[in-house]
């Protein structure tokens, strides 16, 4: 497979926080929404980790994401709680300190009622020393960026406000466009003919999905590539692949 | 955190591959389930990573995660199309051959019309050396199993049914018991009574989880543990707290 040419790729790796995930308790939304949302501003997300809520998986996983993507993302593990450590394992991945933020400790008092920013809030202003705080306008305890690490709420309203915030901020790629290509047919049907014209066509990511219909195997081929000369030929190809197929 | 007893612990890792996840295209709905089967059966889940159809990347992961966890299971790219590069990289990973498996070729054999047996759908009976076959009920082709590691489909159907086949053949853990404790206020109201009792009960996992309903915040608190007893106590006194926090 072609990955396009280096110096037009921006790349992410996403790193979700959270026992709840691991045990199945909590089903996750937040991968397939940064994936797509990643996607359309040209950003490509190559690798996605869930690790639990123990310090040294999201050290080791923080450090070797960080150091093999332009990005990080992390989700989950910023609130109040014995079991929110992640501001503190971020600190720890990077060989700071953590302490209650100024910054942050003014936002938190700006929304409690005087007198309730108790100690556990007041954790939620714990940010790692050198981060640029990421701004929470759902319910205000900041998130923050340190290096090319974003960290990030776990509840999927928070986390999508706070992509919104921080994905502005980033440089993107060319973009990957895409076409898809529907087919009334399993993929083995097409498999040959589209192993071809992967070939023939470098530039382009031809992915093929099984799908079942009412217990009917069908197919969707997916055409990708950053050149819309090179996607508008590979997908003519498949059309005529499929059509073929379906005679 | 308490990791439970070493003796009593079966772990697992799960691989997701395919780029159509991590291009937003399709959203995973294999993580979910497989941590909510495994839980059930009393096999902790550790680990998830989600790697594209890039043989380089599966095999490092396969091999980090084999070396680590109990288990291994891995799904997608296993079908017919030059996009399935799973059974090739999992050979790869274990430095084994892989071929034409005569027992997966005569399942497809007596699946397809005679002469239907393309070269394309003969890539799905490609097996590694010394692997043993995971029966597909749904579609035939099947998923495998070597050494710790067991390969299934990313169609959700059939990647479902191959888990009901496998899970039994496995040991499985003492079972981690759940329960939990909703509470109508946010979590930061709760989180430090909630600490104190993390710390009381060093043989339960409690886990603060925060939701937002109808923009309100309130909390879940979940109790595990694999000691009824414990779990009970534990449980117990977060009802106190919550009772207190919500008086």
């Amino acid at each position: 497979m072609s990955d396009g040419k280096a110096e037009i790729e921006v790349t992410a790796g996403f790193l979700v926080i959270g026992d709840e995930i691991l045990s199945g308790r909590t089903k996750d939304k937040n991968i397939g929404f940064l994936a797509e949302y990643l996607t359309a501003v040209g950003i490509d997300l190559r690798e996605v980790r869930v690790v639990p809520d123990i310090t040294e998986r999201i050290v080791e996983a923080v450090n070797e994401l960080r150091a093999r993507y332009t990005y990080v993302f992390t989700s989950g593990g910023i609130g109040p709680t014995h079991d929110d450590i992640t501001a503190d394992s971020i600190a720890a991945a990077f060989g700071v300190s953590v302490d209650v933020d100024p910054r942050a400790k003014a936002i938190l008092e700006a929304h409690y009622p005087p007198g309730q920013l108790t100690p556990a809030r007041l954790r939620m202003a714990r940010i790692p020393a050198g981060a640029e705080l990421i701004e929470n306008p759902v319910s205000k305890a900041p998130g923050f960026t340190i290096g090319n690490v974003h960290v990030m709420a776990g509840v999927p309203s928070i986390m999508q406000a706070m992509v919104d915030a921080v994905v502005p901020t980033l440089k993107t790629g060319r973009k990957m466009l895409s076409t898809h290509i529907d087919a009334d047919v399993p993929e083995s049907r097409l498999a040959e003919r589209i192993g071809e014209i992967q070939k023939e066509f470098p530039a382009t990511l031809i992915g093929s999905y099984p799908r079942t219909n009412d217990g009917r195997f069908t197919t969707q081929i997916v055409v990708r590539s950053r050149d819309e000369a090179e996607l508008a030929k590979a997908a003519k190809a498949v059309g005529e692949a499929v059509a073929q197929a379906t005679a």
